[in-house]
């Protein structure tokens, strides 16, 4: 209220590029220190992404004085806690809304309208492309690189596409998110990543005729044991919530110990939307800077322990190849049962004459234990190929 | 941060009643000054409920400065603009997340999130007991007075279930959230209201042969003849975000200019989840007033005009009861044609020897053309009965 907010300046690497944003050729410069220095400035908006210079310049306007509004996830997931550090000693705010789920109100509710809660767990596809994909391959039983290729045709896909497929961009994003929740620091690098490379149409037919769907999920889970924090593709219901997020939408599902399950569901990317939340950052920054206060900036308060990927506890769904012949299904239970891996259902579905198709999906257990299993299983002379592990979330 | 939050004292109607708190038996008064003329009391959060003698009470307490946390839909729906006044006078906050949708957070998101868009719409299912009884009668095929016991039986309905099934407790929910979406105040009054009484067995049956299901929806739209605001049971595509929102959750879907589509899921009611987001607001009006500052009160800075129910346009779901006879749907599509009514689909069903039911749903039209044309219809002599209009959403 009461705030006018002017453009003060434009960073960019090339002048002479065309832009149609109706701001004022004067405004533009390539030279940082415009902007960064210029003490008439009070509010820095950083969307260049990456880390370099990007950190760079971030830390040097917080030292200036000035609030910094960021929609770069690399530099949270990555660098927050230095970032949060700098803006608390010079007191700024450092807002980044839009780092996460485009315009998607999700940190601040978050932070604030969920902060009576104890969080148990965040489930997110929060990758637009992905779940983009997944959802052609799903309804139209398309393969992996058809949806890639249309993917790319839509604009959905960038030309190297390994940071959405490989699960990277979810996983910085989930990072952001358990630290957030769990009110402790959670880098990029304790994230657990699988992308959805190694996803198959087999996968997706046989999630089917189980009653599950195939989605590429950001999990967070504050347990005993520690944080789990993993980006893998999942089976999940087909009547949960997040089942009917499709396309390039994005939805955060989170559980409270008060208010129970909540799920913020919109566009996940794209410039509208992240400039939703970017805009939304400025006049919280201008508020506050009026008031003369900063907002809530670091809310990691606590250092809780990362759990190991291996004492994560799930349902496994392993599709394998063996040979057609007698004993082979037992050896492969024997195996399993040994590492103490029960299972929920068995499917063996004969592809030829000679070689056989067996799907298992386990009770829940030890990441550890199945991996184990499989390890031994891997080497029975009749099976040829453990040609799917998708981990089963949601039930 | 850095602030204890203690409870001073707790105003009941009857001490003696047993209650399972954890509350001290000295903090508990039937002495409404014990807590409103407290001086050493800095918030006050009222859970009553109703106007009188809520609207009072928190009066009293604004006028003695202290900020106030409501979650009482009633009070704020029908007399926000004098809570909100008397607020800003007294610098102090009053906050009422818990209102609308139970710990669901929506009421900070769009004041905050999105406060840099221009919101078009927002679609809502706010009522839990009406979505759970159509969600029964959806999936189970149960009539309307079977949905509505099961509804008691499991605690989702009141004795007099008429607030929920009379679509009121929606109406004002729908008041307070058009009045922050489009910062125009928007009051119980201003909204049209329809419950889901009329809604019969075959209505749900046709619905689906439509590829619709049936849902209360609170519709507040922001358009160029004024805010249209007006709950009543919808038909919506299968596909809508909001069908799949079933049972007791609530769901809140907003669109605006920048953000796209955004969608707001969870428990909109219990005493935990409304608990959770009573809690949030204390944390914010205990953070704000060590600072010395109020958060954002009242928003409503435009005063635009309400829309008139008959301006209203949308498309429309008919079923009527008619004579076998030769000529009937000829002369039925005559006076809607004759109202400018042009029809989308037809269907006729004879259901015995001697009467039909006919089913069209219309193109878009004026909710003024539909009902004049209805009024012709339903005095043709071959036309029995006019059994439901309901209006179809989000195509």
């Amino acid at each position: 209220m009461g705030a006018g907010i002017e453009v003060a300046g434009i960073l960019v690497r090339d002048l002479g590029k065309r832009r149609e944003t109706g701001a004022s050729r004067g405004l533009f410069t390539t030279n940082p220190g415009d902007i960064l220095d210029n003490g008439e400035i009070d509010i820095v908006v950083e969307v260049m992404g990456g880390i370099d210079p990007a950190k760079e310049y971030v830390l040097r306007g917080i030292s200036n004085g000035k609030s910094v509004v960021t929609a770069n996830k690399d530099l949270i997931a990555v660098h927050g806690k230095d970032l949060f550090r700098a803006a608390e000693e010079h007191r700024v705010d450092l807002l980044f809304e839009g780092s996460v789920g485009g315009g998607i109100p999700i940190i601040r509710p978050l932070k604030h309208c969920l902060a009576a809660n104890r969080l148990k767990d965040i489930i997110g596809i929060i990758n637009g492309t992905t779940n983009y994909m997944l959802t052609r391959m799903t309804r139209d039983g398309c393969d992996f690189q058809t949806a890639l290729r249309e993917a790319r045709e839509n604009g959905y896909a960038e030309a190297d596409p390994s940071a959405d497929v490989e699960g990277h961009d979810a996983a910085r994003k989930l990072a952001i998110l358990a630290s957030i929740a769990f009110n402790t620091r959670v880098t990029l690098d304790d994230v657990y990543v699988e992308g959805i490379t190694g996803i198959g149409r087999e996968d997706i037919s046989y999630a089917r005729d189980l009653n599950y769907l195939v989605k590429l999920l950001g999990i967070a889970r504050d347990t005993d044991e520690g944080i789990e924090v993993r980006v893998h593709p999942c089976f999940i219901p087909v009547a949960h919530p997040l089942s009917s997020v499709n396309d390039v939408f994005n939805a955060v599902y989170v559980r409270g110990d008060a208010v129970g399950e909540v799920m913020f569901y919109g566009r996940g990317a794209g410039d509208m939307p992240t400039g939703s939340a970017v805009a939304a950052d400025i006049m919280e920054a201008a508020r506050n800077r009026i008031k003369n206060i900063t907002g809530l900036n670091c809310t990691c308060y606590e250092e809780k322990p990362i759990r190991k990927m291996g004492r994560v506890e799930s349902k496994y769904y392993v599709r394998l190849k063996v040979l057609d012949r007698p004993g082979v299904l037992a050896s492969i239970a024997f195996a399993l049962g040994d590492k103490n891996v029960s299972l929920a259902s068995v499917l063996q579905k004969h592809t030829d004459g000679n070689t056989a198709e067996i799907v298992l999906v386990t009770h829940k257990v030890r990441e550890r234990d199945v991996q184990e299993a499989l390890n031994v299983i891997g080497q029975l002379p009749s099976v040829g190929e453990i040609c799917s592990l998708i981990r089963v979330e949601g039930d």
